[in-house]
């Protein structure tokens, strides 16, 4: 039965499985996070005097093991308890009566649900910043190993200058580091501490706000009641947005690779556990892992549209509608660990044809280095253009390519330095994040 | 192992995982459709000679008997088999022996994925017309009980002109109506064979590609085998597309039921097991139920999103980021299934306050009225809407309000017999797809 | 001046801007489909009895000159008048006094709105059926011409079995004549009448709705006038999905043009004036319009996205933000009909370098054939398989291919026939739609 | 004639038309910065010994005299140079001739656009920054104003507590404070500098880039010129998500201020000026530009997937769709310029009725008042809560619920001090980013 419901109120079997839908399942992964965040509450109100040192004793070991329940998949959620944060207080209740009874004191299950999605997902995002990092530090590595390995370079579909395969490396490399900021952004809406904001207007209790948040290792309060509440969708919202920035940099790199390990390219070969083969086509390896590497964004998209576009219309406060944005933010952040770790291994292992590459530069590849030839002896820009354009000049020894190229950032460069001092810089980033709040098992 | 491993092949269990995701547990809903198309296709073989008679009749038994277990969600799927299309010739050659190596003859996974989904999909999509027919129906009862139950009726959340309570509910009929056009549109893409496109480029044999449309009970073949294999993600998009249709009309009066059954409105009253109480808050009674069937088209847009997303940029062909069209597909049909259900709950038990929606007719909503009584007096519109604009006018009875209701489709008229005769219509063009394959039972 | 201003609300100009927005531009397009839309409105009030037949034929022929002047872009909308609607009212006013002061009797700006828009959309979207139906049929014409022109067939960016560019062409086409389905449905909303609905709530006097239909040549009323108000943003939505579709069958078709285009493939050749050359690299020639052919699906999901995620959360009946999905479906058919121009171009203009595409078969494509030829020989089909893989057999020759494919829609076929008789059918599915209101010319 | 054009290649008229689009408008916007951009790269060319003195100053002459005519909107951008940046070029020449032939020496359109696109976005973030802590500030204004107006607080669209009028406004300030981080990622994107990566592949030249980012005011330096490309949708997609977020802030605000200054509630008044009346109903006052605000947030979502949905599938480096996000950036830019300021007007011009606030008060919102009444007195929160779910008690005086508020950022507190130091660390935030290039005129 449900904490409100009274004998008279028989909810209808098919209402309640649409109500709750996938919740319980999720919600499982969700405890753990409730139990921390209900140690750091119970403490919050042993301290204003509302529990009892024994109250406070009793709760940190039920709660320790309910934790460990939780973790091992075991904490039962029956559906007519609706979800895992009632389960939670039903638990408690059944172990340690009276205080089990004083553990809901100035909160609601509103703000419980976002305390325990936010300890959630600072846990999420910092392991999928750390594999990120993981990832931008291979792609750096082989960059600097290829950074001489010359390579068409395309816009359009089309040959356009020369390249090398350490430059699409790097790019994908600095891509990633630009979206780690993403990243930061939204841990930075995670690491805040809403428990005290009840169901959105507070609670008639002097209840020490900031305690908790220090407890939970959270860097600051979010502030206004009412605020909290209408983060709900906005939250899940920035953190699909970071996912979502983080799944098209590894996309584009999966095109180009599908693209440039096909028959017709042969530039790189892909591991053999990243293929699969055809139920009626012997010859077939597919590049089937990638290729989902590649459509992830899509689904990151439409997860960003459902959580934010459900918002529309919603005053201040909160609504059910909102219960829809814990699926896709959940999955969204599973999609990404899977994304990044298939993408760490495909860098890892992915194979270079030294000569496919080098053989492929066409004629046309090498006129703007005709053109800017002519600059270094002086003529102008536009009129040294209209003169190969006129007449195309001979190709140019490879070595004397890589000679021309100086500047920073240019094909040829090694760029894994200001890469690795980009990698550094974001560490200092997530470093704040990294706080932890006191476990449960030491309580 | 997988059909087209060789023993050097091991594959990484983490990208396995990855790739294979949630299918297994869809696949296994796919199964049974499988099945039958199997042996659609099984029959057209034996008739163009491939099969032998008793190889068609072992086929069949064989199938009839994993039909079973499939419905019943029994027909085992091994994480190595990749997919259920592989478990089902495992099973059956493991059945049958020599036939099962047969079975696979003129068809890849592509189209036999494909031909499962349409099926999947046309029993669902009427199973979805159906109740939306029946959702009709009780809108449009209910609206004729109220045609004449006078309530504000609002442009911009402000008092307009009058309206009834039945107006509101013989609209929502006749919006659904319209939706169901869009999903017979769905069910016309759903209802085309494609059986024999294999994995798109089709096979030399002489395959009978109609006798097994015929058999599957579609109306039409989709020819070219490109074509075929192009339609992954667009089929999805075009049954989500009618999914959303449907879910917006019901969303809209979800709205409007919450807002006018709140403390402010009092016109409606909630079935109170639609209803759910607050974890912190005794007096609450929240609308919890309407507020996800709100919710809903935000979920099937970002559905749509994804599905037609994941598409840009992809040449003609298949290519396995489709496979993660599977899952929004069936997340949308599943989601339309609950929304339907819990509607017709809602409007069959819906609680009217007839005095709360008469008593709320503002003086403002009467001044149209009054310019029009000067208009049926011969005045100018503009000038009467000057005078009346200048000098407001007094309230007006209610009877003589509804008696100047006369035009087609005004608030106060009973619609139901032309929704009547639209909903007739709606049946029209769902008959030719309400044929069923030739069941395995009967085989 | 608005009509409904008094002297004492003076509107602040920035806020007017914000509110305007592009909409003067737009309206102007809109214009000539209002001033048919007003003229069967008057036609209806004098049939009624509340115009005079002086009133009638002043009106016919202000409004003549009004459509005149909409039409080549010079009726003045003022920005303080805030639309078109209010401008032609005015207009009106200016020219025949009296009657002018009459028109706006029994409708509302909402529904004059809606009016025009559907007429509007009606000629756009058959406008777009026929640029999409003459494309479909070059696409037929060049499928004709290159039916057994042999070319790889791709999976997965992968050579797969052996296609022909014809069977590429065929298949865009396929894709033509089922989106025009969609195309039919939008048609189906567009050709329904809505005048009558006013505000939403129709008017107390004894409008002759069916009569203004037939005289704008719709094919039904849209009768519950809430319904007809809750359209808006419904409609454009199910405009922008058919116009969806044919984006994406076109997008696809421009992915594999360029990619097969370029130095790697040279399947094909594209006409010189689809592409652009570059300020810096003088050997180019870049696939720019076919890239924008490619990119715009994007643009119209968000149109998509935009005109019905703003639905989410209102209630029934007009509301402001509503105005907004003007541009997106005004933009949307802009764009369609630009893209339909230019592959009309692409299709007719296209180079087919035959030579280049039969060369490119590699090894592996030919093992699917070997496999088949074991079991047209009698053997089980995963048996050959398995034997194939293991050795892989010899190419094939190309006229021994062809002979093979024999079955309906396999690559070699000539499918022109059956699509033929698919652009018929269509044909059918458009005659009703191509009625016309009685032109205001000739009133 | 385009720079790249031969006598020989003629560009259709129409393909020229769909290609170029609305860009030449757009472009006049971004042309003075263009300008700047260019000065910055001609003075680097300078230090390289690229252009002499005369070069230099010969430009610095013509881009100044560009700079004013591109921002009173007179500089020419004829149809057939395709776009500004050609213009500007053809404007050089013609007035400088060598060293206008030389200006284009080291860059690409490519890079030209993209620094352009930034300087103008960054300008335009930080004025919408600007425009948004002025917003936050009047709203923490008027939060304190009504800090101790008492209003009901909902959830579910039902009486749920007691609230304030300041808690909703001080929300919404909180919310923009933190909106704005998300303006100063997107900041951090666009103050970073790309000149040099030129078409992606950079150029054979010792270019100094550093000394054109600080010329130009950038932070940093985009390193890898693929990663430069790459970034095109990416950077218009983090600016579109940072305008998106305080869209949403926004629409919810407009939401409740249109529900709550609606006849049924009655708690606000709008200004006059920001509602509108109705062409046929003379009563009416309709919040029209509140309901447009309330729309945006679909607009940048769809226009959000609209510049990342067409990146799906791209491989590395430039594409001609990248151009189709141009103008959702500028639009959106623009559209979140208006919101802002019409917001400001409304709150800073809203009226609030106190009496008709603290009677809306109904008696169910104080029976969590009444459990925390026995909490304080010593009873486990359930055992009161269910106690007073079984009996429900009476009102509460409202001063004695204003006593009770005491927690942080409970209704009833004054918030301005906490929310005035969450302004100051914004303006710590964006003050690197208000570093200005040196100006055309001073040089």
């Amino acid at each position: 039965m449900r904490l409100w419901d009274s004998a008279t109120t028989r909810v209808n079997d098919a209402i309640l499985a649409f109500t709750v839908g996938d919740d319980p399942e999720r919600d499982l992964a969700l405890l753990p996070y409730d139990c921390l965040a209900s140690a750091a509450h119970a403490d919050m109100l042993h301290g204003i005097g509302l529990l009892s040192d024994k109250d406070r004793s009793d709760l940190f070991g039920a709660l320790g093991e309910a934790y460990q329940l939780a973790r091992a998949g075991k904490l039962p959620i029956a559906t007519e308890q609706e979800d895992g944060h009632t389960a939670l207080e039903a638990f408690l209740t059944e172990k340690v009566g009276e205080a089990g009874r004083k553990i809901h004191t100035g909160r609601s299950r509103n703000d419980q649900v976002i305390a325990a999605l936010r300890l959630y997902a600072r846990d999420a995002l910092l392991e999928i910043a750390d594999a990120s990092v993981a990832l931008a530090s291979v792609l750096i590595d082989r960059g600097r190993e290829h950074a001489a390995t010359l390579m068409p370079g395309y816009t359009h579909t089309r040959q356009a200058m020369p390249s090398t395969v350490g430059q699409l490396l790097f790019a994908t490399g600095e891509g990633l580091i630009r979206d780690i900021d993403a990243l930061i952004l939204a841990l930075g809406h995670a690491n805040r501490s809403v428990l005290g904001s009840a169901s959105g207007y507070g609670v008639p209790l002097p209840l020490d706000r900031q305690r908790v948040s220090d407890s939970l290792g959270h860097l600051e309060l979010d502030l206004n009641s009412v605020f909290v509440q209408n983060s709900r969708g906005r939250f899940e919202g920035v953190v699909l947005f970071a996912l979502h920035q983080i799944s098209m940099t590894l996309s584009r790199l999966a095109s180009d690779l599908i693209l440039f390990s096909s028959e017709q390219f042969g530039f790189f070969e892909l591991p053999v556990d990243l293929t699969t083969g055809s139920s009626i086509m012997p010859q077939k390896r597919n590049p089937d892992v990638l290729e989902l590497v590649r459509a992830v964004p899509a689904s990151l998209l439409g997860r960003y549209a459902e959580v934010t576009g459900l918002l529309q219309g919603l005053g201040a406060g909160y609504h059910r509608d909102l219960q829809r944005t814990k699926a896709p933010l959940m999955d969204g952040l599973e999609d990404s660990r899977n994304v990044l770790a298939v993408m760490q291994l495909a860098v890892e292992r992915l194979g270079v044809n030294k000569e496919a590459c080098a053989a492929a530069l066409g004629d046309g590849i090498y006129q703007t280095d005709a053109v800017y030839a002519h600059v270094r002896g002086g003529e102008a820009f536009r009129e040294a253009y209209r003169k190969v354009k006129e007449s195309p000049q001979a190709r140019i020894d490879h070595d004397e390519l890589l000679r021309t190229r100086v500047h920073e950032g240019v094909p040829g460069t090694d760029q894994s330095e200001p890469l690795r001092r980009g990698l550094e810089r974001i560490q200092e980033g997530l470093a704040p994040h990294r706080a932890r709040p006191v476990s449960l098992g030491k309580a």
